[in-house]
């Protein structure tokens, strides 16, 4: 019989340097093939060659945007490279943030529309995927969890802020979406977990911004590594939320 | 110098036996002038002309849908009715509410979409057109505030549940909304003020379902007792948010 | 039949510059008998002078520490001066505050002792001596609430800090105090609330350490202002909590 | 020169089959040496003398009560016993809880104070304590972290509920002095954790009292995996809260 390979699905990898592709490396480090999802088809390639080169099986699947008809026909083409007969959907990442940072009277219908569409719609869509696909997985002893569907949240997801009106209405309603889901689903024993990254994240250009400097911030290696304990808890004492945030960080 | 009579706008009025309406009633009788939002032309024009004939000041507005564009030409058509020489906007009271109560696969990309639309986009355009009014305005002794903005919210504001995912979405994120402004605002003297009703609402309709029997349900009357006290609060010590709740309610 | 008025208890007065005082001349123009109670007779005594003197009733109770058997002692005494024949106990008012602002290994085990004591113990006897006072009172049509239990709380109610966890470790633990005896008394018509006063309070004290320059500061009048709206809420439509602070606040 | 091994204190051991004893367990075979403290010396010894006989390195430090002194001078014992030219505090984890539940009414100032004692001035003590050997470590490439200080939670820590007053006074208090710690102390590189422990946990005696039937509760060993994350957890990436309950709990 087969060796049925767990797989993770991460859609949002901004420029392949952040929390997106550092999870990618670490699920596929700990034996997940990985399915990435990101718009920029470049990054998308480089990063899946990169993990193929280095022992993983990832597949780059790009979105021109992250509408719930493209999310559903993304989802069949996963299921195509990655088959039932080999593969089972057990961990799923929305880490896509769409992030706007202007006063209220500044933003404009257009930046509340996309804000909304790409942080929140997005993540039902992929949410409802995910769980589908969870679905269908059976239970036993060596896999009792379905799956474990992650949100990457931020510190709008719980404090409105003077410059993060039309961010804070996306991502606090993320974070409700994710309890939502963590209740009614954890009795099909899939997980649901929402991480507050609350701190800026230590990628290369916040670096680079930096002017070289050594900076107070999150390594996205880290997180991730948040994200596979998550994905590992036993199920009896599963988080729904955590936060995360530097040792030196004010808060 | 003519007197400037305070003008409070209701968008969201329901059948007119909710907590829309009797907010219309409340601040009526406390001196505010009513230019009232909906999008039933028929409800609008019967409170209206009730408030009216009781005494009152209040005009119908009815808007085809809840959308930016829509929301800029009423605000429009409420100054032209309610002109700069006799009226400043004082209150402005977001108590549209697009409720979806059912299990998470069940729900449409159609229903997110509306839930997003409805909640929290039209609560964005409501708050830059009554925040643009209120900055017109000047602050002096009389008028120390340069207005309140309060937002309905509910159960599903703080708490997502099993069948609440695509109402928690919006009112999650109507919730971050209303704090981001508060604290964007109050140095402005502009009050946002949110109001999480925790509970059934004893509207005719949920009286009629609980076949004329007495219920635990929230009083209208006295939500919009809530908001016009919100309004009033003197400004060295507003509130941001509260809970109302049935004395005998269970949570 | 003599007439009932409706008795006022407030434990905590500091200098009568602050909340507790401003609550006792709020609650007394509105109606109430109000038993003082405090620590300085001196203090005590002058607050009740004046409150009869401008025509009100008042009287001083003066506990040398707020331990639970001089709580117990005073509501006896309390009781004796506002016997049942006239009055009846319908809101309390726990003002009480030791705060403690240092890094935590400066703090002492005496000073943790006191803050556990002072805000907390005397939190618990206070509410027990209220509640017990309330259960003696009927409801009816004109009285629909047993009586109204406040705690003024603060920013370290519900955000520990850097230099606040000594005072934290009872903040918080009262705020779990005010929401536990609000979902178990309120099915009794019992109304507790609390009030989560977030930000410098613009007392004498505070003004004059400003050197006489306007401060961003709460008025102790406005805030007994809300205490007295939550003791009048109609009981279908009670608040647990509220926040309160400056309009220019930033937080 | 010689290894330093890192030392794990754990305070709270109820009956050897809980929380306390399953994290002693796991941090021993993580590689920590581990200093018992618990007010029962049968079970203290019984748990000491398995660890060490399975290969662990494990003593016992008998308290009479909780008190600052008892704490300061178990501490040193603790030192003597493992003495810094061999082992460096590493872990601290505070599992002292003291449960009440019972209407409020029927809640004694002797149990009142015995919540506080036990659970919030015991707290602090420990606290103190450890963050004062932590203090003690220099940080480096391989050892980045002072130590890690962990505190078990319950669902009483964040609400209130009609049975739980005289445990919410204590378990928000234990919360509060957790974020202020985590606040303060993480520019020292001090990790300071919180858990909410959501669910009953499925001990020997919460099995008996469920007549042997499966139950929906958390396994010990599973909470105190998370216990263990939380001290490895790289110090760009802290968390403060995390929240754990069975999938299958209602919440």
């Amino acid at each position: 019989m087969a060796v049925i390979r767990p797989l993770c699905v991460i859609a949002g990898l901004g420029n392949a340097a952040g929390t997106g592709a550092a999870a990618a490396r670490v699920f596929s480090k700990a034996g997940y093939s990985v399915a990435l999802i990101a718009r920029g088809q470049t990054t998308l390639n480089a990063l899946s060659q990169e993990m193929n080169h280095s022992g993983g099986d990832a597949a780059p699947f790009c979105m021109s945007a992250y509408t719930p008809a493209n999310f559903s026909e993304t989802f069949s083409s996963i299921r195509s490279r990655f088959p039932a007969s080999r593969y089972s959907f057990r961990a799923a990442l929305f880490n896509v943030g769409y992030a706007v940072w202007k006063p209220f009277l500044e933003v404009t219908p257009e930046e509340i529309q996309e804000s909304l569409d790409t942080n929140v719609a997005a993540a039902c869509a992929f949410s409802r995927e995910s769980i589908l696909k969870f679905k269908e997985n059976t239970i036993n002893v060596e896999n009792p969890n379905r799956g474990t569907l992650i949100f990457t949240g931020a510190t709008a997801s719980t404090r409105g802020n003077t410059m993060t009106s039309a961010f804070s209405i996306a991502k606090f309603g993320v974070r409700g979406l994710s309890q939502s889901l963590a209740k009614e689903f954890g009795k099909d024993d899939i997980h649901v977990a929402h991480a507050i990254i609350d701190g800026q994240i230590a990628t290369g250009a916040a670096l680079e911004r930096n002017g070289g400097k050594p900076m107070v911030g999150l390594s996205p290696e880290s997180i991730a590594q948040s994200y596979l304990y998550l994905a590992k808890q036993e199920k009896s004492a599963w988080t729904w939320e955590l936060d995360l945030r530097p040792a030196h960080e004010k808060w």
